[in-house]
């Protein structure tokens, strides 16, 4: 099976779980909403992509955290999206889950969808307790305070910003989520898959704040021009839009290096690549040159 | 040590694990505003006291159970109060989050605090692993969808209410979670335990609906009246005060007559008793006899 229809399936599971009867009709369907159709399910591909390449012994243990944190990313968006953060009208090109179903179901989604992210982990047949446990701590800890993506958000309430922390929890940390995760489903020690998974967090960043600047609500799906509007810390307003590119491409190759040794090792690098060609926005593409795996 | 200081201190320790340096500090403030001073942390305490009832082996995994329950209720009290759903201004005498510190800041604690609440339970030292999942997968399940307090306030939104469905899971929910997960954490079977949490869960609602009825905003901490306001089902607009009163004390007499036995099963009974003493408005204390426990 595919990596997307492994996570399509794994994240269909979770879903029909909470909209079981007696579920109150809107929330259910406001759930469904949320997370179908997915984007491009950046952070559980990479994770599985880990699993895999670290043997995949436990697959549905890691199908599970791959649901886990793809409902996590959707919860984040819907709650991001909410009228007291960004007020964003749109969401993957169809009106956000607050403009849809109302505000209170926006919420109460976000809330469902985070309680959803640790039942599916808990619920995982067969699975060795420690390493369900393990999973739920790591997913608590990138998700959270004060590390995870709940404290980069919170960065945005400060009058001082600690830049590297708020960058590390608001765009690294589900990264980083997934390759820890991937590793530790797949019976792996967590720590040495960090560093990749920081670095690519790092790239998704800088593309992001790219995207940002340089593409328009149409082609994003959401509104655009958000960083500069309002006034929040980014690579193109630091680097311009050339030094951005290149610093896109410098940590690209650096997470491409930092992947450790394992059996397969190769392919990840290559589905790392391939990542970058998708985050790299097309209007900077041309500034420079795709970054080359080593060896290849 | 007695309850109050063992859920104090249980939830004093997460809190500070929530707000270690680098945290965003207004954020880290919101968190322990939303949870200190606590209210009568009637649900920690009812889970302790189930556990107790039990033998209690395992006072760490208690601790952490009762932190994360009581971690739960706060949330769902910080996103209650949001401007879209009670719009409320105050909670326990004082301005509520999103009035003390900014809309998105509330959105954050309440997410956060979800968060937390199973790290609680996930870092607990020494605990069994499989015991640990299971309070992770019951806490999941009391408050997520289709049958926690999110499928409660779900119920708000639909035009037609399951109300057995919407009472079970709008109130009775966290105090099914806190005598299961009190079982669970002493190594019991949850499942004898679900009748007297909720039949104490039911009590409640009733016990809320007859204060929102009868008692001032200054005596609540919150405002008054908001069910006939909202239009809400309540127990006060069916029964009338006199029925609502009756019908609270013949569900408490219920509750402690369901209790499995066990052998701190008399000590257990008292506590409830006690609860009940706490929960009945003192308006309507005075309109029968409180509830007799067997046997005393």
């Amino acid at each position: 099976m595919s990596l997307n229809a492994r996570i399509d399936q794994a994240v269909g599971q979770t879903i029909r779980r909470a909209q079981r009867s007696p579920a109150p009709d809107r929330l259910a369907a406001a759930i469904e909403y949320a997370v179908t159709p997915g984007g491009a399910r950046i952070r559980p591909t990479i994770l599985l992509s880990v699993a895999l390449a670290c043997g995949d012994p436990n697959p549905r243990l890691s199908d599970a955290a791959a649901a886990a944190l793809e409902l996590m990313h959707c919860a984040s968006l819907v709650h991001d999206d909410l009228p007291c953060f960004d007020n964003a009208d749109m969401r993957r090109g169809k009106p956000s889950v607050h403009r849809a179903y109302s505000e209170p179901l926006a919420v109460l989604t976000g809330d469902s969808l985070i309680i959803a992210a640790f039942e599916a982990i808990a619920k995982t047949e067969g699975a060795e307790p420690s390493k369900a446990l393990e999973l739920v701590l790591t997913l608590a800890k990138r998700t959270g305070m004060p590390l995870g993506i709940c404290a980069g958000q919170g960065w945005e309430s400060e009058s001082k910003i600690d830049l590297s922390a708020y960058h590390m929890a608001k765009t690294g940390a589900l990264f980083i989520a997934a390759t820890e995760m991937g590793a530790i489903a797949a019976g792996h020690d967590a720590e040495p898959w960090v560093e990749l998974g920081a670095r690519i967090g790092e790239a998704f960043q800088v593309a992001d704040d790219l995207r940002d600047a340089l593409m328009d609500e149409a082609s994003l799906g959401k509104p655009a021009g958000q960083d500069d509007l309002h006034g929040r810390p980014n690579a193109v307003a630091e680097f311009g839009v050339d030094g951005a590119t290149q610093r896109l491409r410098d940590i690209l190759a650096g997470a491409i290096a930092s992947i450790p040794s394992c059996p397969g090792e190769a392919a990840l690098a290559r589905m790392v690549q391939a990542t970058a060609e998708k985050i790299i926005p097309e209007p900077a593409r041309h500034r420079g040159m795709t970054p080359r795996i080593p060896g290849e």
